[in-house]
């Protein structure tokens, strides 16, 4: 099965400290490297983890608040001191293009890499990447300003052929293509093989990335059923009315929205500083949502 | 003597390294608290050597190429996150302006704080700031993209009256005043004494700040008979074709400008990261001019 594996290069919020920095995580499925999200710093804490910021060829920005988006420009101006020549994707709202064209010029630089800027559309659910190993969509959070959540999906993987089918059958390429397509199979005596008889096939994994968001309801269709969803939760309960402030969540509302969406793992992060420690907000939200994990900078999660 | 001391919060050039963050240089002298350039990652660099950001009054920034600013953004906004009111004062290109603008209203932030920004001018020398204790002034130097650089002056101190000299002839407050800005003072029996017989003054420090720039003869008159002069030394002598085409220096030509401005200190830096190490740079430079030293990452100078 092929590795799916989200690394935390940050799990803090608004200002980063020394312990948190801001938010960013890259995302590896096969040969898709995607950094979600870019804070000051991120470059370096790629270099901390030694991963190559020249493997990441797609980067999303969830809005543009500065602790989720101050690190691409240096991240970009990197990417062409060190001789990147590969295209780079960035989706992020319409805006950032104009931030980033505009910082370059000033500093009279001419990437020696193409650089793709997508707008991300404010309404509804979109596809907005699609290969052979997954179909990448975005959708609008409820933020201070317009904000998109993330969803990654791995394609229906193939059907995998039972080993001892192989062996007593001996069934040829174009049948074995046919198998893992999902065809039965006739035997030279004539026996019928149900494809669910002689195949396995594992769940489609998928993750969802959810910051900053206040409780918004309307995340529940849009994620509905994801493996593993990554939900802010800036504060702890006690906190509900500074969340709806300031269009944040806290750990009940994060838990409730997993349970509703009815997905198999939590994540939760974008703690704010106020809390040196993320084990009281981890034991919150898991009285409503057991399997809660709580994000740390540099720690991994195979999905 | 009030401390005059510049601390080094980045050595490194283009690239910020896990080894050597990129340009930025804390100077204070009394009240004043100068940020001298503003890499990314420097607010972290102030957290960790437990600067606090909101003593930060003057914000001066060279030219905008990334290693030099792409932190200052992030900067504001952590002091609008963290609640500064007070003026914060920043010189820089003129496009630098727009650029922040821009980005403050990408996140529709209001920030709570005066933020006054000043466009630095192409054509020599001219006084950017003056207040009781400090004169600073701009000048342009030789880089790819408008450049400039920054001379820190103390103001002339006053002069300090020898203790031997009030003990015996008790001179009252205006004689005191009158002494410590250079008059003689006449004692009870007529007696003439020459006020440099009875006063001692330090001579008046100052600081320059250049990069980036090639070679440039210019700057010898603009920081003439500066005490200190941090000069870069992107590459080592046997790289002056790459410094020429790169607009940098070598050691050889920081340590010739050092010599013809007739400076006391030369401090280098803004390495390549090709060095691992200082040293090879530092031995280069002294066999022109001795007092250098190299800047490090932390590391403090009293000027």
């Amino acid at each position: 099965m092929i590795p799916f594996e989200l690394t935390i290069l940050g799990s803090g919020s608004a200002k980063p400290t020394l312990k948190r920095k801001a938010s960013a995580q890259m995302l590896t499925y096969g040969n898709n490297h995607f950094l979600i999200d870019c804070a000051e710093g991120t470059q370096l804490q790629l270099s901390s983890l030694k991963i190559s910021p020249m493997r990441i060829g797609h980067i999303f920005i969830s809005h543009l608040h500065g602790d989720h988006y101050f690190g691409l420009i240096g991240l970009i101006n990197s990417l062409h001191l060190i001789g990147r020549i590969e295209s780079l994707h960035i989706y992020g709202p319409e805006q950032l293009s104009e931030i980033i064209q505009l910082q370059l010029n000033a500093s009279d630089t001419r990437l020696r890499f193409p650089l793709f800027i997508h707008s991300l559309q404010s309404n509804g659910k979109h596809c907005i990447l699609e290969n052979d190993q997954m179909k990448v969509y975005s959708f609008p959070v409820l933020h201070r300003i317009p904000t998109w959540g993330f969803l990654f999906n791995e394609k229906t993987a193939e059907r995998n052929i039972r080993t001892d089918f192989i062996e007593e059958f001996h069934p040829n390429i174009e049948a074995i293509h046919a198998i893992k397509s999902g065809a039965d199979f006739i035997d030279k005596f004539g026996g019928s093989h149900h494809n669910h008889e002689i195949t396995s096939q594992h769940d489609a994994r998928s993750y969802a990335y959810c910051t900053d968001t206040a409780y918004f309801e309307d995340l529940i269709g849009y994620i509905n059923g994801v493996k593993v969803l990554y939900h802010e939760t800036t504060f702890m309960a006690n906190q509900t009315e500074r969340a709806i402030a300031t269009f944040h969540s806290t750990t009940f509302q994060a838990a409730e929205i997993a349970l509703k969406a009815g997905v198999e793992k939590l994540i939760i992060g974008h703690f704010s500083s106020r809390y040196p420690t993320s084990g009281p907000l981890l034991d919150e939200a898991r009285t409503i949502f057991e399997n809660t994990e709580a994000a740390m900078d540099g720690i991994k999660f195979q999905l």
